[in-house]
């Protein structure tokens, strides 16, 4: 998968994620009536508003982009019907030949984990059947419970070809509280990295390894320290645009061959009608507003990497 | 909820939950069959055969204990279905009046965290109404991300008088792996306690804090050290049981007053009937086999408690 992933990103050129985070209040009204008036305000009709608003915009994007990133959190505020949808566009999107990124944030002691795993990325047996739960193509992992947290879902990975992305150092800011605190005069995410690094190795694609890293645009320093030390790792990068991170923070988090990052941007896409800049569009067009922020992010961060 | 907690642990004298965290090989072969006699061997069939022997469990139980721990984990393996599975069980354990830990181990950066907590805690806008999505009582985070990260859990906790057990030092064994790399010459994982204890100071019961802490009874040492970093805050214990926890490495999770403490079992409870010590009862009555692992476990730690 991580090699589907290079290939999309190189023949798109564009090494954008859409980030699929629908809030309710993003969704223009015309979408909200409509699933109001079928199912009523409820939680069936917010899931059906947030799966039509993401299948016009996925509808509008698919073709400019490798992969999309829902983050489940979004669709878990919706409860049962929220996780329905989510698994709507996770599959939507597979039929666009998008690859998808579940950004699920999960880890476990081993044997939890190693049930997300099969949840997530791999299939469950049922007596003598085998089902794919969710079926995303790779997923965030949390890596604070340490290697057993993590290694169930790179034993799924390599029998599936799938891959992970582990949190190092995330965009928020009190990232720092405990990802920068110094051990032995180096912050707790350089060795984080490392061990990402190490267990890359053991999951190796043609050129990238399939367990990559999350590294925040909002932290360009940082991104350039870890770049080194996860040479191999693929790194996705959060925090472009409405976090406050621009193509020229995202330089350093990519290598020489221009390849190794992928940048999300989520409400600067899927709610760019709403930005002053594509105005014009008005809510009724707001999947050509999102067309158009995929085509000038696309732009920046080309224009980032040339001028370096 | 913390004092429904307390009340409940005061009246059943059991600091006991029981983590309802069904792998289908626990499930005895009559409850398989019976489900997939109705639905199939498919994702619903296996959703049912969870159902089914969570309810039987907790019928069995749910006068000798304070609360549940449903393992998302195990629910999500089975995608959708196995998501309403677990939505299900929650209910049923709130209708038996039994405090629900949702044991879902989330945690992102600010606006995301808000959307899990929302749909874990809270009430969802939808139009003109709320609803809650998956309303268990309290719910496990991950520390990883900071204070912005779990914030907004704290915020709906307040609203909704709901808690939260926030990982500090987790039972599995790479727990160590970051979390107890020195910072100034002191683990990691007690500095995310000091914090733990800085939360709880914003979200104090009567005499406990609503944020807690899950510390592994595999590491009773450090329970100890932790015990008197967070006075405030409740505890709650994995490791018990199977993963290798006994009564005797518990006693120093509790403060004098005899509480601060509540400690879980999950495969040692629910598949007790699987055990040589509860053989006798057979698959037939694995819920009753159940409940006397419960009550052995709530004598265990019971005398343990006595002869510190």
């Amino acid at each position: 998968m991580i090699q589907k992933l290079i290939s999309k990103i190189q023949k798109t050129g564009a090494p954008i994620v859409v980030g699929l985070d629908p809030m309710l209040n993003y969704i223009p009204e015309h979408i909200q009536k409509k699933a109001f008036g079928e199912f009523g305000e409820t939680l069936e009709g917010a899931a059906e508003a947030v799966w039509q608003y993401n299948k016009a915009i996925v509808d509008a994007v698919y073709d400019l982009i490798p992969a999309v990133k829902p983050q489940i959190a979004m669709y878990e505020q919706f409860g049962v019907e929220g996780v329905k949808a989510f698994k709507k566009t996770v599959d939507y999107c597979k039929s666009k030949d998008l690859v998808v990124i579940g950004d699920v944030k999960r880890g476990d002691i081993g044997s939890t984990s190693a049930a997300y795993a099969v949840g997530h990325l791999g299939k469950v047996q049922v007596g003598s059947q085998t089902y794919a739960g969710f079926d995303e193509d790779f997923a965030t992992v949390n890596p604070y419970l340490g290697s057993d947290g993590v290694k169930p879902f790179m034993e799924v990975c390599r029998q599936e070809k799938k891959g992970l992305f582990i949190l190092v150092k995330t965009s928020n800011p009190s990232s720092g509280e405990f990802q920068d605190r110094l051990i032995d005069g180096r912050p707790l995410y350089e060795l984080v990295g490392e061990q990402v690094a190490r267990w890359g190795e053991e999951c190796m694609g043609d050129s990238y390894s399939y367990v990559g890293a999350v590294v925040g645009a909002t932290y360009p320093e940082q991104g350039k320290v870890l770049r080194k030390i996860m040479p191999k790792a693929y790194i996705l990068v959060p925090g472009y645009g409405a976090q406050g991170g621009q193509g020229k923070d995202l330089v350093h988090f990519f290598n020489e061959d221009g390849l190794g990052a992928i940048v999300n941007s989520s409400r600067g896409i899927i709610a760019a009608y709403k930005q002053e800049k594509y105005g014009k569009f008005g809510p009724e067009h707001f999947a050509e507003a999102s067309r158009a922020a995929v085509e000038d992010m696309a732009a920046d961060i080309r224009q980032a990497l040339e001028n370096r």
